[in-house]
C-alpha cells in the first residue's frame, strides 16, 4: 500500500531528530527537478477545485478552513512556498499572514493575542508565515522569555490549536529543513546578486551563528507540539522544487480529505428560474 | 502613436454615457479569446517582476502601493478579475478584500471608517471587490441615506482617494461594464448548473428589477469621482477574456508608470561576505 506524503513526513511521538544529511531527502517523490515541476502544475487544478468547494460549503453551512503554517531558518523558502503553493489558489480564498518582530503593543500582550486574529475564518485558507512558534524559538535562543515561560507556551501553543482543530480548521505544519551548508549558498548568493540585496539582512548571519541552539529549539518544539489533532511535518528543502511540490502535496491532500462538497440549495431553483424570466 | 490601454479606457471630464451596446466591445485589443488568453499568460512575468520591484523598494524607502478597486453589477465579473489577475500575483503582496453589507457596527460609523484599514501598505497592491462606491450605488438605489448625505459622499470619495494618492498609492478604478442581456444570460447559467446555485442569491433577482436605477448611479458616480488622479476606467465584460486581460493590462501600465528599482543597500557588500565566510 502506498503511503501518502502526509503519512512520510509526519513527525511521529517517537523521539525527533533534524539532521544536516536528510535536507536533501525527496521521500515520496520519484524524479528530479523537472518532474516535480510538472507534478507541481498538475496539482494546480485540483487543489484549486477544491479550495473552492471548501469556500462554497462554508458560504451556506460550513465552518471547516484551512491553516498552513511554515516555519524554518532563514532563506528555507517559506516565501518561495507561498508564492508556488499560494499562487496556485484563488487570492479571494487566501490571507496570507506574515508575522515579523513583535511590535511594543504585541509585546505586552499574551504571545497568542496577535496570532488570534490571523486565524482562518470559514471556507478560507490562511497561511502563516512565521508563527507562534517563533515564541518558543528566537524567544528561546535569544532568551526573550525566563525559562519557565517558554515551558508554559508549549501547552498554551497545543491547547490553541486544538480549539481551532476542534472549531473546524486543519492545521498543517510545515518545517522547512535545510542543512547548515544550503543556507550559507543561498545567503551567499543574495550578496552576490544586487537585486537580491535588498533581501539580505546582517542579522541573518548573527542567527546562523546561533544554528545549533535553533536546531536544539526546533527539537523540542516539533517534539512537544507534534499532536494528533496538529501534526508537525518535516519537509526537506534543501531543493526547491521538492519543497513546493511537497508542501503543495500536503494542502492537497488535506483538502481532500476534507472532501468538501457544492452546498445544496434551499431555494426552488424552477420558481427562481421564473422570477429571474420575467425579470 | 499607440495609445495606451489605460488612455483608451480612461472616463473623461466630459458627460459619461455607459450604453449597453459598448459592453461587448474589446477597445485596444485585436483578436479573440485564444490570442487574449496568450496575451495575459504572457503578462504573468512582466506583472510579477514588477509587483517584487515594488515590494522590495518598500522595504527601503518606498511608501509606493497600488489600490485596485473593481465595480460592476452582479455577475459582471468581478471575482473572476480576483481569480485571473490577482491570480498573477505574488501572494504575499496582495491583500484581497470583499466589500459585503456593512455590519451594524460599520453603519453606526462613516463609510469610509471601514475602508481604511484596507488601503494598501507600501509595497502591497490591494484588491477591493467591491467597495466604497457601493456607498453611492446600492445607498442611491435603495434610499439608505438621504439624498443631501449621499450628495456629501462623492466630495468625501474625491477627498479620500486624493489623500491616498498623495501618500503614495496609485488608485486604478475599474467599472466593469456588462449588458442587461448578459446579466440574465449568467444568473440563468447558474440556475442551470447545481455547482453553481450557491452563488445564486434571490436577492440579484431583485437588484436586477432596478437596473436602469442602477445604471444612472454609475453614471453620476462615474461622473463626479473620475478625477486627475485617481480616474475611472470602463471596462466592457460581456467577454470574460477581454475583461480579464484589460484589467491586467491596466494593472501592468500602472506599475510600469512606478517603475519601481532594486533598492540600492547601503551595506557593505564584501563586509558582509567576510563576516558571511567565518559564520
Amino acid at each position: 500500500m502506498t503511503r501518502t506524503l502526509s503519512e512520510t513526513l509526519r513527525v511521529g511521538p517517537e523521539r525527533v531528530t533534524i539532521r544536516d544529511d536528510d535536507s536533501g531527502a525527496t521521500p515520496g517523490f520519484e524524479g528530479g527537478k523537472k518532474a516535480a515541476a510538472s507534478a507541481l502544475a498538475k496539482l494546480a487544478k485540483p487543489v484549486s477545485d477544491l479550495q473552492e468547494r471548501l469556500y462554497a460549503e462554508s458560504r451556506v453551512d460550513g465552518r471547516r478552513s484551512i491553516l498552513l503554517l511554515l516555519q524554518g531558518m532563514d532563506t528555507s523558502g517559506k516565501g518561495g512556498v507561498v508564492r508556488h503553493c499560494g499562487g496556485l489558489l484563488d487570492p479571494q480564498g487566501v490571507r496570507v499572514t506574515a508575522f515579523k518582530a513583535p511590535t511594543e503593543e504585541e509585546r505586552r500582550h499574551d504571545f497568542l493575542w496577535r496570532v488570534e486574529p490571523h486565524s482562518p475564518e470559514a471556507g478560507m485558507i490562511a497561511i502563516f508565515d512565521r508563527s507562534h512558534y517563533e515564541d518558543v524559538l528566537i524567544a528561546r535562543v535569544r532568551r526573550l522569555a525566563d525559562e519557565s515561560e517558554i515551558d508554559r507556551r508549549y501547552g498554551a501553543i497545543n491547547d490553541f490549536e486544538r480549539r481551532l482543530t476542534d472549531a473546524g480548521t486543519t492545521v498543517v505544519k510545515c518545517f522547512l529543513h535545510i542543512s547548515y551548508a544550503k543556507q550559507g549558498e543561498r545567503l551567499r548568493k543574495r550578496l552576490d546578486n544586487p537585486a537580491k540585496h535588498w533581501k539580505f539582512n546582517p542579522g541573518d548571519v548573527d542567527e546562523r551563528r546561533l544554528w545549533p541552539d535553533y536546531h536544539d529549539s526546533y527539537k523540542i518544539a516539533l517534539e512537544r507540539c507534534t499532536t494528533s489533532y496538529a501534526p508537525w511535518f518535516v519537509v526537506p528543502s534543501d531543493h526547491k522544487w521538492y519543497r513546493n511540490w511537497a508542501i503543495t502535496t500536503l494542502l492537497h491532500e488535506h483538502l481532500a480529505a476534507l472532501d468538501p462538497q457544492w452546498p445544496k440549495t434551499s431555494l426552488d431553483i424552477d420558481e427562481q428560474k421564473a422570477r429571474l424570466a420575467q425579470s
